[in-house]
């Protein structure tokens, strides 16, 4: 399997732990963001994916963007270790917390949007980095609320739920977002960072880091 | 069962769409997003929906937000018709093409983001239909590229991809986004909308429209 990926995306680090913790081997596509005025934008990009956006997963003829149908794939091609529940209102809870970053989080505080706000918008940073506070933090007030734990936001093993959470915390460390307020998810997220297979994902471990 | 909605929400169309297409019955329980300073803001509804979004799906003790968390769901437990295609790479493309609308285009042109563009950026109501025709035209540029056809998105059955194009295409005609350069995705949209559970689940048929 090929994986198009850039070590900061945090759409590819959701994909990234889900291939370590299924103890899948794959091959590294670079695509980097911000070289070549940005070259997921390039032609020869758009034909694998036609958004534009990474990550992308390669797999024989099946080419597949958007992390969490690449995560619904793995979850049926290679089912073990389970990345869900077993029983379908636990699985609904874990895809309604991913569903809660990748949709409603992420999807306001990523490059192409905050290029907008900066450029079109004419915004300042000051004003760039609130609107990344404010849909995080209204984000993250939710999903402490929907953990359940005890050890991962679902019970006692890591699901869609976690492999979201981590990159997003990530992000929000990055952005300098307070994280006091989400004590739950602060221990989950300590709780992932422990294990080797998110060591592994982790942006800084990426053949492309800076 | 009963779902939480509002005849203009486009998650919530989906969900209804789906609930018809299998055949389904279900109260409405219905949170109107824009009286009384937004009900889905109140304290009453935030115990169901932490978010404070529509729609939510009751079903016995299960209580499960965001839209495509439902659609999984009722596939898993009702999987007749079946809203994915059978194979693992088909399934995959239907998830994607969903997830290009619940992830990249819905969340940017949503209530809440609209309100912050008008209220804290201080934007006008021309810079907020930019905006809005912005992301629309990006989504849907990548979705008239990955639509299969011949009659929906992937094949010769509805998809989850299908159930959030139609609630989207409503969305961008009420907007005045201009839909020419999409033929396939038009073609797509008046497929479906010849169905019978599509009409039944349209905004201006529901109990709460205005």
């Amino acid at each position: 399997m090929q994986l198009h990926t850039y070590f900061r995306s945090s759409a590819a680090y959701r994909v990234r732990i889900a291939l370590a913790l299924k103890g899948l081997a794959w091959d590294p596509a670079y695509v980097h963001l911000l070289k070549d005025g940005g070259q997921q934008k390039a032609p020869s990009y758009r034909t694998v994916n036609p958004q534009g956006l990474v990550p992308t997963l390669v797999d024989g003829d099946a080419v597949i963007p958007q992390s969490l149908a690449i995560l619904e794939y793995l979850e049926e091609r290679h089912p073990t270790p389970a990345l869900l529940p077993a029983d379908p209102a636990g699985r609904a809870k874990a895809r309604a917390m991913a569903l809660a970053i990748v949709a409603d989080i992420h999807p306001l505080n990523n490059l192409r949007v905050l290029t907008y706000l900066r450029g079109t918008l004419g915004q300042g940073e000051e004003a760039v980095k609130a609107w990344i506070v404010h849909w995080t933090a209204e984000g993250f007030a939710a999903l402490e609320q929907m953990a359940e734990g005890p050890d991962f936001c679902i019970g006692r093993a890591p699901s869609f739920a976690d492999l979201c959470l981590v990159p997003q915390m990530f992000n929000a460390r990055r952005f300098g977002v307070d994280l006091t307020p989400y004590p739950k998810l602060v221990a989950i997220d300590g709780h992932c960072q422990a294990l080797p297979a998110f060591q592994a994902a982790a942006p800084g471990r990426q053949g492309d880091a800076e």
